[in-house]
Protein backbone atom coordinates (compact mmCIF):
# COMPACT_ATOMS: atom_id res chain seq x y z
CA UNK A 1 0.00 0.00 0.00
CA UNK A 2 1.71 3.56 -0.61
CA UNK A 3 2.47 5.32 2.06
CA UNK A 4 0.55 8.31 0.96
CA UNK A 5 -2.64 5.90 1.10
CA UNK A 6 -1.55 4.74 4.44
CA UNK A 7 -0.86 7.77 5.97
CA UNK A 8 -3.84 9.34 4.54
CA UNK A 9 -5.75 10.62 7.59
CA UNK A 10 -2.54 12.06 8.52
CA UNK A 11 -1.21 14.33 5.38
CA UNK A 12 -5.84 15.39 4.79
CA UNK A 13 -5.20 16.72 8.32
CA UNK A 14 -1.74 18.71 7.61
CA UNK A 15 -3.49 19.71 4.04
CA UNK A 16 -6.49 21.33 5.54
CA UNK A 17 -4.46 23.27 8.66
CA UNK A 18 -2.58 24.94 5.75
CA UNK A 19 -5.72 25.85 3.82
CA UNK A 20 -6.91 27.23 7.29
CA UNK A 21 -3.85 29.16 7.50
CA UNK A 22 -4.41 30.14 4.15
CA UNK A 23 -7.78 31.16 4.69
CA UNK A 24 -6.65 33.47 7.27
CA UNK A 25 -3.64 34.96 4.67
CA UNK A 26 -6.87 35.92 2.52
CA UNK A 27 -8.51 37.65 5.53
CA UNK A 28 -5.52 39.54 6.40
CA UNK A 29 -4.99 41.12 2.92
CA UNK A 30 -8.94 41.98 2.67
CA UNK A 31 -8.48 43.85 6.26
CA UNK A 32 -5.38 45.20 5.26
CA UNK A 33 -3.48 43.79 8.00
CA UNK A 34 0.41 45.15 8.70
CA UNK A 35 2.52 43.94 6.51
CA UNK A 36 4.77 42.64 8.74
CA UNK A 37 1.71 40.03 9.93
CA UNK A 38 1.40 39.21 6.15
CA UNK A 39 4.53 38.54 5.80
CA UNK A 40 4.97 36.21 9.02
CA UNK A 41 1.92 34.56 7.79
CA UNK A 42 3.62 33.34 4.41
CA UNK A 43 6.46 32.55 6.11
CA UNK A 44 3.84 29.98 8.52
CA UNK A 45 2.84 28.42 5.85
CA UNK A 46 5.94 27.91 4.12
CA UNK A 47 6.84 26.11 6.59
CA UNK A 48 3.90 24.00 6.81
CA UNK A 49 4.18 23.04 3.27
CA UNK A 50 7.60 22.12 4.03
CA UNK A 51 6.75 19.77 7.11
CA UNK A 52 4.28 18.38 4.67
CA UNK A 53 6.76 17.98 1.75
CA UNK A 54 9.26 16.20 4.68
CA UNK A 55 6.89 13.65 5.80
CA UNK A 56 5.91 12.25 2.51
CA UNK A 57 9.66 12.16 1.11
CA UNK A 58 10.19 10.37 4.33
CA UNK A 59 7.46 7.96 3.82
CA UNK A 60 8.11 7.50 0.05
CA UNK A 61 12.19 6.42 1.05
CA UNK A 62 10.97 4.45 3.69
CA UNK A 63 8.37 2.39 1.59
CA UNK A 64 9.73 2.32 -1.76
CA UNK A 65 13.22 2.19 -1.13
CA UNK A 66 14.01 0.96 2.14
CA UNK A 67 10.87 -1.90 2.30
CA UNK A 68 10.51 -2.59 -1.14
CA UNK A 69 12.65 -6.05 -1.46
CA UNK A 70 13.06 -5.48 -5.66
CA UNK A 71 16.03 -3.53 -6.72
CA UNK A 72 14.78 -2.04 -9.72
CA UNK A 73 11.40 -0.61 -8.44
CA UNK A 74 13.68 0.89 -5.79
CA UNK A 75 15.92 2.44 -8.80
CA UNK A 76 12.91 4.11 -10.43
CA UNK A 77 11.28 4.85 -7.15
CA UNK A 78 14.60 6.85 -6.52
CA UNK A 79 14.71 8.84 -9.38
CA UNK A 80 10.88 10.24 -8.73
CA UNK A 81 12.35 11.29 -5.60
CA UNK A 82 15.48 13.01 -6.94
CA UNK A 83 13.26 15.17 -8.90
CA UNK A 84 12.15 16.71 -5.97
CA UNK A 85 14.81 17.10 -4.06
CA UNK A 86 16.97 18.50 -6.85
CA UNK A 87 14.50 21.14 -6.13
CA UNK A 88 15.86 22.04 -2.59
CA UNK A 89 19.39 21.99 -3.23
CA UNK A 90 19.75 24.65 -5.95
CA UNK B 1 -0.26 53.14 1.85
CA UNK B 2 1.17 49.68 2.63
CA UNK B 3 2.53 47.75 -0.48
CA UNK B 4 -0.04 44.99 0.30
CA UNK B 5 -2.65 47.57 -0.06
CA UNK B 6 -1.39 48.66 -2.70
CA UNK B 7 -0.87 45.04 -4.29
CA UNK B 8 -3.93 43.43 -2.45
CA UNK B 9 -5.69 42.53 -5.68
CA UNK B 10 -2.58 40.97 -7.34
CA UNK B 11 -2.05 38.90 -3.98
CA UNK B 12 -5.41 38.04 -3.50
CA UNK B 13 -5.47 36.11 -6.40
CA UNK B 14 -1.91 34.54 -6.13
CA UNK B 15 -3.67 32.96 -2.88
CA UNK B 16 -6.42 32.48 -4.19
CA UNK B 17 -4.37 29.94 -7.43
CA UNK B 18 -2.49 28.76 -3.85
CA UNK B 19 -5.99 27.42 -2.19
CA UNK B 20 -7.29 25.80 -5.54
CA UNK B 21 -3.62 24.07 -5.53
CA UNK B 22 -4.27 22.55 -2.63
CA UNK B 23 -7.72 21.99 -2.51
CA UNK B 24 -6.03 19.34 -5.84
CA UNK B 25 -3.84 18.35 -3.44
CA UNK B 26 -6.78 17.26 -0.89
CA UNK B 27 -8.77 15.51 -3.74
CA UNK B 28 -5.55 13.67 -4.95
CA UNK B 29 -5.43 12.27 -1.16
CA UNK B 30 -8.77 11.45 -1.10
CA UNK B 31 -8.65 9.90 -4.62
CA UNK B 32 -5.24 7.79 -3.54
CA UNK B 33 -3.10 9.31 -6.58
CA UNK B 34 0.49 7.58 -7.27
CA UNK B 35 2.75 9.20 -4.76
CA UNK B 36 4.86 10.99 -7.42
CA UNK B 37 1.88 12.90 -8.34
CA UNK B 38 1.29 14.07 -5.01
CA UNK B 39 4.98 14.58 -4.44
CA UNK B 40 4.68 17.00 -7.55
CA UNK B 41 1.58 18.88 -6.41
CA UNK B 42 3.23 19.63 -3.17
CA UNK B 43 6.33 20.77 -4.81
CA UNK B 44 4.09 22.94 -7.19
CA UNK B 45 2.23 24.10 -3.81
CA UNK B 46 5.93 25.27 -2.30
CA UNK B 47 7.03 26.51 -5.54
CA UNK B 48 3.96 28.95 -5.67
CA UNK B 49 4.38 30.01 -1.87
CA UNK B 50 7.75 30.95 -2.37
CA UNK B 51 6.84 32.91 -5.72
CA UNK B 52 3.79 34.56 -3.73
CA UNK B 53 6.89 35.64 -0.35
CA UNK B 54 9.31 37.23 -3.07
CA UNK B 55 6.98 39.12 -4.51
CA UNK B 56 5.53 40.98 -0.64
CA UNK B 57 9.30 41.05 0.42
CA UNK B 58 10.45 42.73 -2.80
CA UNK B 59 7.01 45.24 -2.35
CA UNK B 60 8.21 45.75 1.14
CA UNK B 61 11.92 46.70 0.23
CA UNK B 62 10.89 48.71 -2.63
CA UNK B 63 8.26 50.54 -0.16
CA UNK B 64 9.34 51.06 3.03
CA UNK B 65 12.95 51.21 2.04
CA UNK B 66 13.73 52.81 -1.16
CA UNK B 67 11.23 55.30 -1.06
CA UNK B 68 10.87 55.83 2.42
CA UNK B 69 12.56 59.50 3.53
CA UNK B 70 12.53 58.64 6.97
CA UNK B 71 15.87 56.70 7.97
CA UNK B 72 15.12 55.80 11.21
CA UNK B 73 11.51 53.88 10.16
CA UNK B 74 13.63 52.23 7.31
CA UNK B 75 15.87 50.76 10.24
CA UNK B 76 12.79 49.58 11.76
CA UNK B 77 11.27 48.08 8.76
CA UNK B 78 14.42 46.24 8.26
CA UNK B 79 14.69 44.53 10.77
CA UNK B 80 10.98 43.51 10.41
CA UNK B 81 12.37 42.36 6.94
CA UNK B 82 15.61 40.45 8.40
CA UNK B 83 13.32 38.20 10.62
CA UNK B 84 12.08 36.61 7.63
CA UNK B 85 14.92 36.92 5.30
CA UNK B 86 16.62 34.55 8.13
CA UNK B 87 14.54 31.78 7.60
CA UNK B 88 15.68 31.36 4.12
CA UNK B 89 19.02 31.55 4.80
CA UNK B 90 19.97 28.58 7.00
CA UNK C 1 32.52 53.17 2.95
CA UNK C 2 31.04 49.93 1.55
CA UNK C 3 30.38 47.45 3.76
CA UNK C 4 32.47 44.85 2.84
CA UNK C 5 35.53 46.88 3.62
CA UNK C 6 33.81 48.15 7.19
CA UNK C 7 33.78 44.22 7.80
CA UNK C 8 37.00 43.37 5.96
CA UNK C 9 38.39 41.94 9.22
CA UNK C 10 35.45 39.72 10.42
CA UNK C 11 34.33 38.42 6.86
CA UNK C 12 37.81 37.11 6.09
CA UNK C 13 38.08 35.19 9.76
CA UNK C 14 34.47 33.75 7.92
CA UNK C 15 36.11 32.82 4.49
CA UNK C 16 39.60 31.53 6.48
CA UNK C 17 37.22 29.48 8.81
CA UNK C 18 35.49 27.82 5.96
CA UNK C 19 39.05 27.25 4.00
CA UNK C 20 39.47 24.92 6.72
CA UNK C 21 36.23 23.24 6.84
CA UNK C 22 37.26 22.66 3.21
CA UNK C 23 40.47 21.45 3.84
CA UNK C 24 38.89 18.95 6.60
CA UNK C 25 36.56 17.95 3.98
CA UNK C 26 39.14 17.36 1.50
CA UNK C 27 41.42 14.87 4.20
CA UNK C 28 38.30 13.39 5.03
CA UNK C 29 37.60 12.18 1.68
CA UNK C 30 41.76 11.36 0.74
CA UNK C 31 41.20 9.12 3.63
CA UNK C 32 37.89 7.82 2.84
CA UNK C 33 36.44 8.75 5.88
CA UNK C 34 32.63 7.42 6.66
CA UNK C 35 30.37 8.68 4.40
CA UNK C 36 28.01 10.10 6.63
CA UNK C 37 30.82 12.24 8.39
CA UNK C 38 31.65 13.78 4.88
CA UNK C 39 27.91 14.54 4.79
CA UNK C 40 27.91 15.71 8.32
CA UNK C 41 31.51 17.84 6.96
CA UNK C 42 29.36 19.44 3.51
CA UNK C 43 26.28 20.42 5.51
CA UNK C 44 28.80 22.47 8.01
CA UNK C 45 30.19 24.23 5.03
CA UNK C 46 27.07 24.79 3.57
CA UNK C 47 25.98 26.25 6.88
CA UNK C 48 29.16 28.76 7.24
CA UNK C 49 28.40 29.91 3.52
CA UNK C 50 24.53 30.51 4.04
CA UNK C 51 26.17 32.23 7.55
CA UNK C 52 28.93 34.46 5.38
CA UNK C 53 26.09 35.13 3.12
CA UNK C 54 23.54 36.57 6.05
CA UNK C 55 25.97 38.80 7.03
CA UNK C 56 26.92 40.23 4.21
CA UNK C 57 23.12 41.02 2.67
CA UNK C 58 22.49 42.70 6.19
CA UNK C 59 25.50 44.93 6.11
CA UNK C 60 24.21 45.95 2.15
CA UNK C 61 21.08 46.32 3.43
CA UNK C 62 22.22 48.39 6.11
CA UNK C 63 24.50 50.30 4.55
CA UNK C 64 22.83 51.01 0.94
CA UNK C 65 19.42 50.84 2.02
CA UNK C 66 18.62 52.21 5.04
CA UNK C 67 21.58 54.35 5.46
CA UNK C 68 21.62 55.78 2.03
CA UNK C 69 20.22 59.11 1.91
CA UNK C 70 19.95 59.57 -1.99
CA UNK C 71 16.47 57.38 -3.15
CA UNK C 72 17.62 56.68 -6.86
CA UNK C 73 20.90 54.93 -5.07
CA UNK C 74 18.60 52.79 -2.69
CA UNK C 75 16.68 51.94 -6.07
CA UNK C 76 19.80 50.73 -7.79
CA UNK C 77 21.21 48.92 -4.52
CA UNK C 78 17.97 47.28 -4.18
CA UNK C 79 18.17 45.33 -7.79
CA UNK C 80 21.93 44.34 -6.70
CA UNK C 81 20.18 42.58 -3.68
CA UNK C 82 16.98 41.06 -5.15
CA UNK C 83 19.44 39.45 -7.55
CA UNK C 84 21.12 37.33 -4.90
CA UNK C 85 17.94 37.02 -2.70
CA UNK C 86 15.97 35.20 -5.55
CA UNK C 87 18.33 32.82 -5.82
CA UNK C 88 17.17 31.96 -2.06
CA UNK C 89 13.24 31.84 -2.70
CA UNK C 90 12.94 29.20 -5.51
CA UNK D 1 32.81 -0.01 -1.49
CA UNK D 2 31.11 3.69 -0.20
CA UNK D 3 30.12 5.70 -2.98
CA UNK D 4 32.81 8.58 -1.59
CA UNK D 5 35.39 6.50 -2.33
CA UNK D 6 34.06 5.85 -5.56
CA UNK D 7 33.79 8.88 -6.31
CA UNK D 8 36.71 10.01 -4.40
CA UNK D 9 38.51 11.77 -7.74
CA UNK D 10 35.21 13.62 -9.17
CA UNK D 11 34.71 14.69 -5.24
CA UNK D 12 38.05 15.81 -4.94
CA UNK D 13 38.04 17.77 -7.82
CA UNK D 14 34.75 19.50 -6.81
CA UNK D 15 36.20 20.49 -3.25
CA UNK D 16 39.29 21.97 -5.41
CA UNK D 17 37.33 24.28 -7.31
CA UNK D 18 35.65 25.47 -4.30
CA UNK D 19 38.40 26.22 -2.29
CA UNK D 20 40.03 27.96 -5.60
CA UNK D 21 36.58 29.90 -5.17
CA UNK D 22 37.05 30.95 -1.55
CA UNK D 23 40.72 32.05 -2.32
CA UNK D 24 39.03 34.17 -5.64
CA UNK D 25 36.51 35.70 -2.32
CA UNK D 26 39.40 35.80 -0.02
CA UNK D 27 41.07 38.47 -2.19
CA UNK D 28 37.52 40.17 -3.40
CA UNK D 29 38.00 41.20 0.02
CA UNK D 30 41.51 42.08 0.35
CA UNK D 31 41.83 44.08 -2.88
CA UNK D 32 38.19 45.85 -1.42
CA UNK D 33 36.30 44.50 -4.61
CA UNK D 34 32.50 46.05 -5.03
CA UNK D 35 29.70 44.89 -2.68
CA UNK D 36 28.08 43.39 -5.44
CA UNK D 37 30.90 41.73 -6.84
CA UNK D 38 31.07 39.76 -3.55
CA UNK D 39 27.73 39.16 -2.95
CA UNK D 40 27.95 37.28 -6.49
CA UNK D 41 30.82 35.36 -5.90
CA UNK D 42 29.00 34.13 -2.35
CA UNK D 43 26.59 33.12 -4.41
CA UNK D 44 29.23 30.80 -6.33
CA UNK D 45 30.54 29.49 -3.91
CA UNK D 46 27.19 28.29 -2.27
CA UNK D 47 25.74 27.12 -5.88
CA UNK D 48 28.81 25.06 -5.60
CA UNK D 49 28.32 23.65 -2.31
CA UNK D 50 24.95 22.53 -2.96
CA UNK D 51 26.07 21.06 -5.87
CA UNK D 52 28.64 19.14 -3.77
CA UNK D 53 25.87 18.05 -1.39
CA UNK D 54 23.42 16.82 -3.85
CA UNK D 55 26.00 14.56 -5.80
CA UNK D 56 26.87 13.03 -2.37
CA UNK D 57 23.52 12.20 -1.47
CA UNK D 58 22.36 11.15 -4.57
CA UNK D 59 25.45 8.42 -4.64
CA UNK D 60 24.45 7.76 -1.41
CA UNK D 61 20.82 6.98 -2.04
CA UNK D 62 22.52 4.35 -4.53
CA UNK D 63 24.46 2.89 -3.19
CA UNK D 64 23.35 2.05 0.34
CA UNK D 65 19.52 2.20 -0.39
CA UNK D 66 19.06 0.94 -3.94
CA UNK D 67 22.35 -1.47 -4.02
CA UNK D 68 22.02 -2.71 -0.59
CA UNK D 69 19.84 -6.22 -0.31
CA UNK D 70 19.71 -5.62 3.54
CA UNK D 71 16.64 -4.24 4.54
CA UNK D 72 17.92 -3.96 8.00
CA UNK D 73 21.44 -1.64 6.28
CA UNK D 74 18.91 0.35 4.02
CA UNK D 75 16.86 1.16 7.17
CA UNK D 76 19.88 3.00 9.21
CA UNK D 77 21.47 4.37 6.03
CA UNK D 78 18.21 5.92 5.69
CA UNK D 79 18.24 7.87 9.21
CA UNK D 80 21.58 9.13 8.29
CA UNK D 81 20.38 10.74 4.86
CA UNK D 82 17.57 11.63 6.73
CA UNK D 83 19.23 14.04 9.50
CA UNK D 84 21.20 15.94 6.06
CA UNK D 85 17.90 16.71 4.50
CA UNK D 86 16.02 18.09 7.49
CA UNK D 87 18.39 20.87 6.82
CA UNK D 88 17.39 21.45 3.81
CA UNK D 89 13.47 21.26 4.36
CA UNK D 90 12.91 24.19 6.94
Amino acid sequence: MAHTVQDKKKLQARVNRIQGQLSGLGKMLEQEADCDLILQQIAAVRGAINGLMQVVIEGHLHVHLVHESDEDRRASELEIMLKVLKAYMK
